[in-house]
């Protein structure tokens, strides 16, 4: 791999439907039933390509886990998105979310290796181990696993869908059409995994894909969550709302890979920011008021409720935030949990001020202010080991994606801090990160298809 | 629906990778490596299309089920591949197999609702029970489930997949920015399914898509699949190899249909036919002969191996095929392995002329003529009772589709049994078949998302 004279910064566009504020799609100039319109995503993911992001990506849970009434949340699966994506964009990479605790790893393995094939190298698995409990019920299960377990889980399935992966070797197929062979028997291999939750024989009935597996990520911020993005992560997902919040995060997840044996670099760190931004300070104030305006308590306080795992709907709007139990006590969204109860305590908000600052984007760290002040923060964290890029979290879309696309990455790229244009062609080529080896690929293993 | 006032004949274009025939990949103008290349796939879905085509189809397996040494049978996931192609094409219907024994029905459901949205209605599920032993060796079994159990799981998946597609009501969502009101949680119902092999909670995470639920095929032959067909199947892809035994079929079918409550037309039988086509009868025979000097025995005998459940990959190649299992000895390929035992039997093939034989589509009926001999059966079969449409087997791709769509289509439509322009919009339009109203939709259900 050849590293850039100077090093750059990476940028990812979380596309969270109508926007990532949750009252987005009351604004004026949005659609609300643009969360089931593929050309929505066509033009998003186009519009992030133009301005050389690194990537695209989609959250994801297999549930309703939101309030349907008061926000459009019912989404299209994203494997599928991205498919339709991968042959309606050319560079950008694609990333989504999936689950760990429900779905069969070789049934996955599979949907990413055909998307990696589909898009030329361009796919990304957001490992999750899915928090709520709405998705266990729809899993034949009465409540989600316990937080450890899930991750025992996720190591176990992510082992199975790396051999999957690497089943074929890159040359087992060779097309002969004199002798009639198409592949050589021996470079395709049987996993025969047997373990605590998964047995998979394999192989995996596809090629080896042009980037070999999808580039892994990870979000959570939990021990077992950063052990795991450790071991796995080759970028990692993030919330931090200071710099020396995001220099810690940073210096541990960097400490934590090189501990596994492997070099800084091999993990990417990339906090959220959600850019509210305007051209004036007064712009700005007028943009988060359009917003603000817009919000709608029953949503926020279903939501909360659902983090802590106890009833708040009822909770008072002008006071404080009730009695919540600790992240230790939290089964589900540990980390989540955790930063709302520190934003509500740490800043002393109502519960109305504290659903205001959460509808921005659930406790993400948002940015108001005009495109150089935005650079500003951005190339301040990047210079200062608090971030190798960001998580870009667009309140409203297409519009603010639009507004960055157009003003803030033109000032990046002035100070020399991003590309201008794409130089490889695979999702790992944009985020500096080396094609994995098939771990059959060494000869020992050896045997017949 | 508006009936037209000729019946018209549809036909549906089964896209098996590089062609029907196993030795396609051999031809001089093919390419081995397409399987897994979109833009293979891309054009052909435009070339069916362009032949105003009711739909393509792909058919499918989660496990390496063939021998990959002689054939490229490491192909992209279908679902994802129906995405692509969804926004890659127009009007054209897009149906793929999928297995009711190995995945979730939440997470099926959800894929095919979501390939609804974004084809704008020209999804398309072709229900299997997947009868291959290496499938169930990929999810944690030892062995397949019985055969009268794999149908007795499909019952209750699909049961639970069309609770999932009703959850939401067609007019749930409102979009309301006044009034902060996106959907009306009277119509998003709870399915709170619960039942001998799955608990599923619902409802899904989408709204109702343009057709409410993919258009519903089936292609078992078995007295279990025929009786499920005759539930649940919108369209039933089968093999006959003569004209009697089509006719009795189709009579079958719909008599059973009829018993279930439904109108004959509402299930339409596409027998499949592997045309070989060429303007003279000295080309078509040259054609043939191109096809067969490639086939290569030790892969027909691994298929034929698999069919029956015993070791016949030593079998000698020019003495009649061994004794092999009745059907009723069978727990996978019931309906296949009759089919190819009765076509050795009935013809007294030798074993490597049996492998000619099944080489063009595994026992799928051939026609090898001219475009207007081709179009002759077809209309025969279509005017006597033995066919709504067909199933059209390229025995190579894109070579045969090409011949067909320029040739055999344009014979079709001067005769006035086929469609020169889509009339609607969605693949049930195409099929002449009604779209399905929510069992929510009545009122009685009504209660809280």
């Amino acid at each position: 791999m050849r590293m850039p004279s100077t090093r750059l910064l990476h940028l990812n566009a979380f596309l969270h439907d109508i926007g990532h504020h949750e009252a987005a799609w009351r604004l004026p100039e949005s659609n609300p039933f643009d969360t089931v319109n593929v050309e929505h995503y066509i033009g998003l993911a186009r519009l992030a390509e133009a301005g050389r992001f690194d990537s695209v990506f989609f959250a994801d849970s297999p549930s309703l886990q939101n309030d349907p009434r008061y926000r459009p949340i019912g989404i299209l699966e994203p494997t599928t998105l991205l498919a339709a994506l991968a042959v309606s964009t050319e560079r950008i990479g694609l990333i989504t979310t999936a689950s760990t605790s429900y779905g069969e790893p070789f049934e996955l393995a599979r949907r990413f290796a055909s998307i990696d094939h589909i898009s030329g190298g361009r796919a990304g698995w957001n490992i999750v181990t899915t928090a709520n409990r709405d998705a266990a019920l729809n899993f034949g299960l009465d409540d989600r696993a316990l937080h450890a377990d899930r991750y025992e889980r996720a190591e176990e399935f992510v082992e199975v869908a790396k051999k999957l992966w690497d089943s074929w070797e890159d040359d087992a197929p060779v097309g002969d059409k004199e002798t009639g062979i198409f592949a050589d028997g021996a470079k395709i291999h049987a996993i025969d995994h047997s373990g605590k939750y998964y047995r998979v024989a394999g192989p995996l009935n596809a090629p080896r894909s042009p980037q070999g597996y999808p580039m892994l990520v990870q979000a959570g911020q939990s021990e077992s969550g950063r052990s795991f993005a450790a071991r796995h992560a080759e970028a990692v997902f993030t919330t931090q709302r200071s710099l020396e919040d995001g220099q810690a995060f940073y210096a541990d997840m960097k400490r934590r890979a090189v501990k596994t044996g492997r070099r800084p670099e091999q993990i990417v760190i990339l906090p959220g920011i959600v850019p509210i931004l305007g051209s004036t300070e007064a712009e700005v104030r007028e943009r988060e008021q359009a917003f603000d305006e817009q919000i709608i308590p029953q949503y926020g306080l279903f939501q909360i409720s659902k983090y802590f795992d106890v009833d708040l709907t009822g909770a008072e709007l002008d006071a404080p935030l009730p009695e919540v139990p600790e992240e230790d006590r939290i089964e589900g969204f540990k980390s989540r949990s955790s930063l709302v109860a520190n934003l509500a305590r740490g800043e002393n908000l109502t519960v109305r001020q504290l659903l205001a600052k959460l509808g921005w984007g659930r406790g993400h760290r948002s940015f108001a202010g005009t495109p150089e002040q935005l650079a500003d923060t951005i190339e301040l964290w990047f210079k200062h080991d608090a971030a190798d890029g960001f998580n870009i979290m667009p309140p409203a879309l297409p519009g603010d994606l639009e507004t960055f696309v157009g003003h803030v990455v033109p000032e990046l790229q002035r100070r020399g801090l991003f590309r201008r244009e794409y130089e490889g062609s695979t999702l790992r080529d944009h985020y500096g990160l080396e094609r994995p080896q098939s771990q059959y690929a060494q000869g020992e293993f050896a045997g017949a298809a």
